[in-house]
Protein backbone atom coordinates (compact mmCIF):
# COMPACT_ATOMS: atom_id res chain seq x y z
CA UNK A 1 0.00 0.00 0.00
CA UNK A 2 1.54 3.55 -1.33
CA UNK A 3 2.99 4.93 2.48
CA UNK A 4 3.38 1.97 3.58
CA UNK A 5 5.83 2.28 7.66
CA UNK A 6 4.25 5.92 7.36
CA UNK A 7 3.22 6.78 11.11
CA UNK A 8 2.31 10.30 10.80
CA UNK A 9 0.70 12.48 8.50
CA UNK A 10 2.18 16.62 7.76
CA UNK A 11 0.55 18.65 5.89
CA UNK A 12 0.95 22.22 4.19
CA UNK A 13 -2.63 24.03 5.50
CA UNK A 14 -2.34 27.24 3.23
CA UNK A 15 -3.88 26.00 -0.15
CA UNK A 16 -3.83 22.31 0.59
CA UNK A 17 -6.26 22.31 3.68
CA UNK A 18 -7.74 25.91 3.61
CA UNK A 19 -8.90 28.19 0.86
CA UNK A 20 -6.72 31.27 2.10
CA UNK A 21 -7.69 33.23 -1.01
CA UNK A 22 -11.23 32.94 -0.71
CA UNK A 23 -11.00 33.58 2.68
CA UNK A 24 -9.00 36.36 3.04
CA UNK A 25 -10.80 38.00 -0.01
CA UNK A 26 -14.19 37.22 2.27
CA UNK A 27 -12.93 39.54 5.32
CA UNK A 28 -11.37 42.15 3.45
CA UNK A 29 -14.34 42.85 1.38
CA UNK A 30 -16.10 44.50 4.50
CA UNK A 31 -13.06 46.47 5.27
CA UNK A 32 -12.36 47.79 1.64
CA UNK A 33 -15.79 48.70 1.22
CA UNK A 34 -15.73 50.38 4.93
CA UNK A 35 -12.68 52.73 3.78
CA UNK A 36 -13.88 53.51 0.19
CA UNK A 37 -11.35 51.57 -1.99
CA UNK A 38 -12.60 50.29 -4.99
CA UNK A 39 -10.90 46.93 -5.18
CA UNK A 40 -11.44 43.65 -6.00
CA UNK A 41 -11.10 41.55 -3.00
CA UNK A 42 -9.47 38.49 -4.37
CA UNK A 43 -6.64 40.56 -5.85
CA UNK A 44 -6.09 42.37 -2.51
CA UNK A 45 -5.85 38.53 -1.17
CA UNK A 46 -3.18 37.89 -4.00
CA UNK A 47 -0.97 41.05 -3.39
CA UNK A 48 -1.10 40.29 0.30
CA UNK A 49 -0.32 36.73 -0.14
CA UNK A 50 2.38 37.44 -3.11
CA UNK A 51 4.74 39.25 -0.23
CA UNK A 52 4.48 35.96 1.61
CA UNK A 53 7.64 34.19 0.07
CA UNK A 54 9.74 37.63 0.27
CA UNK A 55 9.13 37.86 3.67
CA UNK A 56 9.86 34.57 4.96
CA UNK A 57 13.21 34.34 2.59
CA UNK A 58 14.77 37.44 4.82
CA UNK A 59 14.37 34.65 7.73
CA UNK A 60 15.52 31.55 5.72
CA UNK A 61 18.50 33.14 4.34
CA UNK A 62 18.94 34.27 8.23
CA UNK A 63 18.81 38.34 7.59
CA UNK A 64 16.33 38.17 9.92
CA UNK A 65 15.86 36.06 13.15
CA UNK A 66 13.19 33.89 13.08
CA UNK A 67 9.67 35.62 13.41
CA UNK A 68 6.11 34.58 13.22
CA UNK A 69 3.82 34.76 10.29
CA UNK A 70 1.07 36.90 12.66
CA UNK A 71 3.92 39.53 12.55
CA UNK A 72 4.96 39.50 8.89
CA UNK A 73 1.15 39.01 7.53
CA UNK A 74 0.96 42.50 10.00
CA UNK A 75 3.74 43.95 7.86
CA UNK A 76 2.62 42.75 4.81
CA UNK A 77 -0.50 44.24 4.99
CA UNK A 78 0.49 47.48 5.88
CA UNK A 79 2.84 47.30 3.07
CA UNK A 80 -0.09 46.75 0.24
CA UNK A 81 -2.33 49.38 1.22
CA UNK A 82 -0.84 51.98 -0.66
CA UNK A 83 -1.43 50.21 -3.25
CA UNK A 84 -5.27 50.22 -2.55
CA UNK A 85 -5.31 53.85 -2.11
CA UNK A 86 -5.23 53.47 1.85
CA UNK A 87 -3.09 54.78 4.48
CA UNK A 88 -2.36 52.34 7.16
CA UNK A 89 -1.61 54.81 9.49
CA UNK A 90 -4.86 56.43 8.76
CA UNK A 91 -6.90 53.59 9.72
CA UNK A 92 -7.28 52.50 13.68
CA UNK A 93 -5.26 49.65 15.44
CA UNK A 94 -8.34 47.72 15.94
CA UNK A 95 -9.09 47.27 12.45
CA UNK A 96 -5.54 46.48 11.14
CA UNK A 97 -5.58 43.76 13.86
CA UNK A 98 -8.65 42.30 12.69
CA UNK A 99 -7.91 42.21 9.50
CA UNK A 100 -5.03 40.26 10.45
CA UNK A 101 -6.63 37.54 12.04
CA UNK A 102 -8.30 36.90 8.82
CA UNK A 103 -5.91 34.27 8.09
CA UNK A 104 -6.96 32.78 11.43
CA UNK A 105 -10.53 32.03 9.82
CA UNK A 106 -10.25 30.58 7.08
CA UNK A 107 -12.25 27.67 5.53
CA UNK A 108 -11.00 24.26 4.36
CA UNK A 109 -11.94 22.63 1.16
CA UNK A 110 -15.37 20.83 1.50
CA UNK A 111 -13.47 17.18 1.54
CA UNK A 112 -11.08 18.57 4.38
CA UNK A 113 -12.79 17.93 7.56
CA UNK A 114 -13.93 14.57 6.72
CA UNK A 115 -11.35 13.60 5.10
CA UNK A 116 -8.78 14.13 8.30
CA UNK A 117 -11.07 12.67 10.79
CA UNK A 118 -10.61 9.45 8.63
CA UNK A 119 -7.19 9.91 8.12
CA UNK A 120 -6.96 10.40 11.71
CA UNK A 121 -8.15 6.28 12.70
CA UNK A 122 -4.43 5.22 11.38
CA UNK A 123 -2.21 8.31 11.81
CA UNK A 124 -0.92 10.63 13.74
CA UNK A 125 -2.24 14.25 12.00
CA UNK A 126 -0.25 17.40 12.67
CA UNK A 127 -0.28 20.28 10.32
CA UNK A 128 3.53 21.30 9.32
CA UNK A 129 2.30 24.65 7.70
CA UNK A 130 4.79 28.23 7.87
CA UNK A 131 1.66 29.48 10.06
CA UNK A 132 2.35 29.67 13.51
CA UNK A 133 0.82 27.71 16.60
CA UNK A 134 -2.27 30.28 17.19
CA UNK A 135 -3.09 31.10 14.04
CA UNK A 136 -3.17 27.46 13.20
CA UNK A 137 -5.03 26.60 16.66
CA UNK A 138 -7.76 29.15 16.12
CA UNK A 139 -8.17 28.01 12.01
CA UNK A 140 -8.69 24.41 13.96
CA UNK A 141 -10.99 25.27 16.32
CA UNK A 142 -13.16 27.49 14.13
CA UNK A 143 -13.14 24.82 11.52
CA UNK A 144 -13.24 21.75 13.51
CA UNK A 145 -9.49 20.57 12.21
CA UNK A 146 -9.06 17.39 13.83
CA UNK A 147 -5.31 17.86 14.47
CA UNK A 148 -3.35 15.58 17.20
CA UNK A 149 -0.79 18.44 17.76
CA UNK A 150 0.42 21.43 15.85
CA UNK A 151 3.55 21.70 14.48
CA UNK A 152 5.90 23.46 11.85
CA UNK A 153 7.64 26.90 11.49
CA UNK A 154 7.06 27.70 15.39
CA UNK A 155 8.02 24.63 16.61
CA UNK A 156 10.91 23.97 14.51
CA UNK A 157 11.95 27.93 14.63
CA UNK A 158 12.34 27.45 10.76
CA UNK A 159 10.07 28.13 7.60
CA UNK A 160 9.74 25.84 4.52
CA UNK A 161 11.24 24.71 2.73
CA UNK A 162 14.43 24.85 4.53
CA UNK A 163 15.45 21.89 5.67
CA UNK A 164 14.94 22.03 9.22
CA UNK A 165 11.71 22.90 9.26
CA UNK A 166 11.06 19.23 7.83
CA UNK A 167 14.08 17.46 9.88
CA UNK A 168 13.00 19.12 13.34
CA UNK A 169 9.60 17.86 12.74
CA UNK A 170 10.81 14.06 12.61
CA UNK A 171 12.49 14.94 15.76
CA UNK A 172 9.89 16.18 17.58
CA UNK A 173 7.84 13.51 16.35
CA UNK A 174 10.41 10.81 17.63
CA UNK A 175 10.24 9.24 14.23
CA UNK A 176 12.86 8.65 11.20
CA UNK A 177 12.15 10.82 8.19
CA UNK A 178 10.25 8.51 6.12
CA UNK A 179 8.14 7.17 8.54
CA UNK A 180 6.47 10.86 8.02
CA UNK A 181 4.19 11.55 4.94
CA UNK A 182 3.79 15.34 3.93
CA UNK A 183 0.40 15.79 2.30
CA UNK A 184 0.54 19.14 -0.12
CA UNK A 185 -0.76 20.72 -3.59
CA UNK A 186 2.31 22.56 -4.00
CA UNK A 187 5.17 20.42 -5.87
CA UNK A 188 8.20 22.02 -4.76
CA UNK A 189 7.06 21.77 -1.02
CA UNK A 190 7.00 18.16 -1.72
CA UNK A 191 10.44 18.08 -3.26
CA UNK A 192 11.84 19.46 -0.36
CA UNK A 193 10.18 17.01 1.84
CA UNK A 194 11.19 14.21 -0.48
CA UNK A 195 14.83 15.50 -0.31
CA UNK A 196 14.99 15.37 3.73
CA UNK A 197 13.96 11.70 3.63
CA UNK A 198 10.04 12.74 4.08
CA UNK A 199 7.12 10.84 2.46
CA UNK A 200 5.23 12.40 -0.39
CA UNK A 201 1.20 12.89 -1.07
CA UNK A 202 0.61 15.12 -3.47
CA UNK A 203 -3.32 16.60 -3.22
CA UNK A 204 -3.91 19.14 -6.32
CA UNK A 205 -6.06 21.92 -5.24
CA UNK A 206 -6.63 23.51 -8.80
CA UNK A 207 -8.45 26.64 -7.56
CA UNK A 208 -6.28 27.57 -4.79
CA UNK A 209 -4.77 30.90 -7.10
CA UNK A 210 -8.33 31.09 -8.63
CA UNK A 211 -10.00 30.63 -11.73
CA UNK A 212 -7.38 29.91 -14.81
CA UNK A 213 -4.51 28.91 -12.13
CA UNK A 214 -1.33 27.53 -14.42
CA UNK A 215 0.49 25.86 -11.32
CA UNK A 216 0.77 22.66 -9.44
CA UNK A 217 -2.51 21.14 -11.53
CA UNK A 218 -0.28 18.07 -11.33
CA UNK A 219 2.38 15.98 -9.84
CA UNK A 220 5.58 17.29 -10.76
CA UNK A 221 7.24 13.84 -9.59
CA UNK A 222 6.42 10.30 -8.56
CA UNK A 223 5.00 11.49 -5.32
CA UNK A 224 4.70 8.37 -2.94
CA UNK A 225 0.81 9.26 -3.19
CA UNK A 226 -1.28 11.34 -5.26
CA UNK A 227 -5.14 11.53 -4.44
CA UNK A 228 -7.61 14.03 -5.95
CA UNK A 229 -9.07 14.91 -2.19
CA UNK A 230 -8.54 14.05 1.19
CA UNK A 231 -11.52 11.48 0.93
CA UNK A 232 -9.87 9.65 -1.64
CA UNK A 233 -6.20 9.48 0.25
CA UNK A 234 -7.82 7.82 3.21
CA UNK A 235 -9.24 5.85 0.63
CA UNK A 236 -6.34 4.92 -0.74
CA UNK A 237 -4.98 4.09 2.32
CA UNK A 238 -7.38 1.54 3.76
CA UNK A 239 -9.26 4.05 6.23
CA UNK B 1 -17.16 35.33 37.38
CA UNK B 2 -13.85 33.81 38.43
CA UNK B 3 -11.25 34.24 35.32
CA UNK B 4 -12.91 36.63 34.14
CA UNK B 5 -10.69 38.17 30.89
CA UNK B 6 -9.29 34.77 30.56
CA UNK B 7 -8.86 33.51 26.66
CA UNK B 8 -6.38 30.23 27.15
CA UNK B 9 -6.46 27.43 29.76
CA UNK B 10 -3.09 26.02 30.20
CA UNK B 11 -2.86 22.64 31.92
CA UNK B 12 -0.53 20.66 33.92
CA UNK B 13 -0.82 16.98 33.19
CA UNK B 14 0.94 14.79 35.41
CA UNK B 15 -1.37 14.60 38.59
CA UNK B 16 -3.46 16.61 37.02
CA UNK B 17 -4.96 15.82 34.02
CA UNK B 18 -3.79 12.03 34.04
CA UNK B 19 -2.88 9.84 36.80
CA UNK B 20 1.13 9.01 36.01
CA UNK B 21 1.09 6.67 39.25
CA UNK B 22 -1.53 4.14 38.53
CA UNK B 23 -0.58 4.31 34.52
CA UNK B 24 2.77 3.75 34.94
CA UNK B 25 2.13 1.15 37.53
CA UNK B 26 0.01 -0.54 35.17
CA UNK B 27 2.56 -1.17 32.59
CA UNK B 28 5.56 -1.70 34.70
CA UNK B 29 3.87 -4.65 36.19
CA UNK B 30 3.99 -7.08 33.23
CA UNK B 31 7.31 -6.08 33.03
CA UNK B 32 8.26 -6.47 36.54
CA UNK B 33 6.65 -9.79 36.63
CA UNK B 34 8.41 -11.08 33.46
CA UNK B 35 11.90 -10.47 34.68
CA UNK B 36 11.55 -11.70 37.60
CA UNK B 37 11.80 -8.39 40.02
CA UNK B 38 9.46 -8.66 43.05
CA UNK B 39 8.32 -5.11 43.47
CA UNK B 40 5.36 -3.30 44.16
CA UNK B 41 4.72 -1.23 40.77
CA UNK B 42 3.45 1.45 42.98
CA UNK B 43 7.05 1.80 44.35
CA UNK B 44 8.28 1.60 41.00
CA UNK B 45 6.29 4.59 39.89
CA UNK B 46 7.15 6.28 42.24
CA UNK B 47 10.81 5.79 42.08
CA UNK B 48 10.64 6.42 38.38
CA UNK B 49 8.80 9.99 39.26
CA UNK B 50 11.46 10.79 41.92
CA UNK B 51 14.20 11.29 39.74
CA UNK B 52 11.80 13.63 37.63
CA UNK B 53 12.29 16.91 38.98
CA UNK B 54 16.53 16.18 39.56
CA UNK B 55 16.43 15.58 35.91
CA UNK B 56 14.71 18.55 34.63
CA UNK B 57 17.00 20.38 37.38
CA UNK B 58 20.02 20.37 35.10
CA UNK B 59 18.21 21.87 31.84
CA UNK B 60 16.67 24.46 34.24
CA UNK B 61 19.88 25.46 36.02
CA UNK B 62 21.91 25.29 32.77
CA UNK B 63 24.18 22.73 33.37
CA UNK B 64 22.73 21.38 30.37
CA UNK B 65 20.82 21.83 27.33
CA UNK B 66 16.98 21.83 26.80
CA UNK B 67 16.68 17.58 26.45
CA UNK B 68 13.01 16.68 25.71
CA UNK B 69 11.48 14.50 28.48
CA UNK B 70 11.11 11.22 26.92
CA UNK B 71 14.96 11.23 26.89
CA UNK B 72 15.08 11.81 30.35
CA UNK B 73 12.41 9.58 31.00
CA UNK B 74 14.32 6.79 29.07
CA UNK B 75 17.55 7.30 31.13
CA UNK B 76 15.98 7.82 34.96
CA UNK B 77 14.47 4.60 33.76
CA UNK B 78 18.01 2.78 33.46
CA UNK B 79 18.96 4.12 36.48
CA UNK B 80 16.32 2.91 38.89
CA UNK B 81 16.55 -0.43 37.49
CA UNK B 82 19.28 -1.89 39.58
CA UNK B 83 17.36 -0.75 42.73
CA UNK B 84 15.01 -3.76 41.72
CA UNK B 85 17.35 -5.90 41.00
CA UNK B 86 17.42 -5.62 37.53
CA UNK B 87 20.31 -5.14 35.10
CA UNK B 88 19.06 -2.31 32.09
CA UNK B 89 21.79 -3.76 29.97
CA UNK B 90 20.68 -7.31 29.77
CA UNK B 91 16.74 -5.82 28.99
CA UNK B 92 16.65 -5.96 25.18
CA UNK B 93 16.52 -2.45 24.04
CA UNK B 94 12.76 -2.84 22.58
CA UNK B 95 11.64 -3.69 26.39
CA UNK B 96 13.27 -0.61 27.40
CA UNK B 97 11.56 1.38 24.75
CA UNK B 98 8.37 0.23 25.15
CA UNK B 99 8.23 0.46 28.73
CA UNK B 100 9.78 4.58 28.45
CA UNK B 101 6.31 4.75 26.31
CA UNK B 102 3.94 3.93 29.71
CA UNK B 103 4.39 7.93 29.64
CA UNK B 104 2.38 8.04 26.58
CA UNK B 105 -0.65 5.82 27.57
CA UNK B 106 -1.41 7.52 31.07
CA UNK B 107 -4.88 7.76 31.83
CA UNK B 108 -6.87 10.71 32.48
CA UNK B 109 -9.02 10.97 36.08
CA UNK B 110 -12.42 10.24 35.22
CA UNK B 111 -13.53 13.87 35.15
CA UNK B 112 -11.30 15.22 32.60
CA UNK B 113 -12.39 14.40 29.20
CA UNK B 114 -15.78 15.75 30.00
CA UNK B 115 -14.65 18.22 31.59
CA UNK B 116 -12.51 19.63 28.97
CA UNK B 117 -14.98 19.04 26.35
CA UNK B 118 -17.20 21.73 27.88
CA UNK B 119 -14.30 24.23 28.84
CA UNK B 120 -13.28 24.16 25.23
CA UNK B 121 -16.49 25.70 24.19
CA UNK B 122 -15.64 29.12 26.05
CA UNK B 123 -11.45 28.83 26.11
CA UNK B 124 -8.72 27.82 24.24
CA UNK B 125 -7.08 24.49 25.94
CA UNK B 126 -3.79 23.52 25.66
CA UNK B 127 -1.57 21.77 28.01
CA UNK B 128 1.32 23.23 29.42
CA UNK B 129 3.25 20.54 30.73
CA UNK B 130 7.19 19.44 30.82
CA UNK B 131 6.42 16.41 28.70
CA UNK B 132 7.69 16.82 25.33
CA UNK B 133 4.60 16.80 22.06
CA UNK B 134 4.77 13.33 20.90
CA UNK B 135 4.19 12.34 24.42
CA UNK B 136 1.15 14.78 24.89
CA UNK B 137 0.26 13.53 21.28
CA UNK B 138 -0.16 10.36 21.80
CA UNK B 139 -1.25 10.74 25.15
CA UNK B 140 -4.08 12.71 23.98
CA UNK B 141 -5.31 10.73 20.91
CA UNK B 142 -5.17 7.39 23.04
CA UNK B 143 -7.23 9.20 26.04
CA UNK B 144 -9.57 11.72 23.88
CA UNK B 145 -8.28 14.78 25.35
CA UNK B 146 -9.82 17.79 23.24
CA UNK B 147 -6.50 20.06 23.08
CA UNK B 148 -6.92 22.97 20.72
CA UNK B 149 -3.07 23.06 20.58
CA UNK B 150 -0.13 21.24 22.64
CA UNK B 151 2.29 23.50 23.92
CA UNK B 152 4.58 22.96 26.95
CA UNK B 153 8.41 22.37 27.23
CA UNK B 154 9.04 21.42 24.22
CA UNK B 155 7.86 24.52 22.39
CA UNK B 156 9.19 27.39 25.18
CA UNK B 157 12.44 25.03 25.48
CA UNK B 158 12.42 25.61 29.16
CA UNK B 159 10.99 23.26 31.93
CA UNK B 160 8.15 24.64 34.17
CA UNK B 161 9.02 26.15 37.04
CA UNK B 162 10.72 28.20 35.63
CA UNK B 163 9.78 31.51 34.30
CA UNK B 164 10.17 31.10 30.41
CA UNK B 165 8.12 28.20 30.48
CA UNK B 166 4.66 30.01 30.97
CA UNK B 167 6.11 33.33 29.33
CA UNK B 168 7.15 31.99 26.25
CA UNK B 169 4.03 30.15 26.65
CA UNK B 170 1.61 33.21 26.57
CA UNK B 171 3.91 34.94 23.72
CA UNK B 172 3.29 31.96 21.36
CA UNK B 173 -0.45 32.76 22.31
CA UNK B 174 -0.23 36.16 21.70
CA UNK B 175 -1.82 36.73 24.81
CA UNK B 176 -0.88 38.75 27.94
CA UNK B 177 -0.19 36.49 30.87
CA UNK B 178 -3.46 37.67 32.61
CA UNK B 179 -5.33 36.30 29.75
CA UNK B 180 -4.22 32.72 30.20
CA UNK B 181 -5.08 30.63 33.01
CA UNK B 182 -3.01 27.63 34.58
CA UNK B 183 -4.88 24.84 35.72
CA UNK B 184 -3.24 22.35 38.14
CA UNK B 185 -3.03 20.54 40.87
CA UNK B 186 0.32 21.52 42.54
CA UNK B 187 0.50 24.80 44.41
CA UNK B 188 4.11 25.29 43.23
CA UNK B 189 3.46 25.43 39.72
CA UNK B 190 0.56 28.00 40.51
CA UNK B 191 2.48 29.77 42.20
CA UNK B 192 5.24 29.80 39.35
CA UNK B 193 2.45 31.23 37.27
CA UNK B 194 0.68 33.40 39.42
CA UNK B 195 4.43 35.47 39.43
CA UNK B 196 4.63 35.60 35.16
CA UNK B 197 1.09 37.38 35.58
CA UNK B 198 -0.56 34.32 34.85
CA UNK B 199 -4.48 33.29 36.51
CA UNK B 200 -4.82 30.27 38.54
CA UNK B 201 -7.43 27.72 39.10
CA UNK B 202 -6.53 25.02 41.65
CA UNK B 203 -8.19 21.38 40.91
CA UNK B 204 -6.76 19.08 43.56
CA UNK B 205 -5.93 15.49 43.27
CA UNK B 206 -5.93 13.89 46.66
CA UNK B 207 -4.54 10.70 45.26
CA UNK B 208 -1.92 11.43 42.70
CA UNK B 209 0.28 10.21 45.05
CA UNK B 210 -1.55 7.25 46.27
CA UNK B 211 -3.52 6.44 49.73
CA UNK B 212 -1.99 8.82 52.48
CA UNK B 213 -0.98 11.70 50.02
CA UNK B 214 0.04 14.75 52.28
CA UNK B 215 0.91 17.66 49.81
CA UNK B 216 -1.40 19.56 47.62
CA UNK B 217 -4.35 18.90 49.41
CA UNK B 218 -5.80 22.29 49.77
CA UNK B 219 -4.90 25.68 47.99
CA UNK B 220 -1.94 27.14 49.54
CA UNK B 221 -2.54 30.60 48.83
CA UNK B 222 -6.28 32.62 46.93
CA UNK B 223 -5.94 31.20 43.36
CA UNK B 224 -8.53 32.82 41.31
CA UNK B 225 -10.18 29.47 41.45
CA UNK B 226 -10.62 26.81 43.06
CA UNK B 227 -13.15 23.51 42.01
CA UNK B 228 -12.93 20.13 42.99
CA UNK B 229 -12.66 18.41 39.67
CA UNK B 230 -12.52 19.96 35.81
CA UNK B 231 -16.61 19.76 35.63
CA UNK B 232 -17.47 22.07 38.57
CA UNK B 233 -14.65 24.20 37.16
CA UNK B 234 -16.50 24.05 33.98
CA UNK B 235 -19.79 24.86 35.33
CA UNK B 236 -18.12 27.95 37.50
CA UNK B 237 -17.34 29.02 34.54
CA UNK B 238 -20.85 29.31 33.03
CA UNK B 239 -19.76 26.44 31.16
Amino acid sequence: MALDGVHALVFDVFGTVVDWRGGVAREAAPFLTRHGAVADPAAFADAWRRRYQPAMEEIRAGRRPYTRLDVLHRENLEAILPDFGLDPAAIPEEELAALNLAWHRLDPWPDVVAGLTRLRAGYLLAPLSNGNIVLMADMAKRAGLPWDAILGAEVSRAYKPSPEAYLRTAEVLAMRPEEIALVAAHNGDLAAARRCGLRTAFVPRPTEHGPGQGTDLAPAEEWDAVAGDFGALAGMLGL
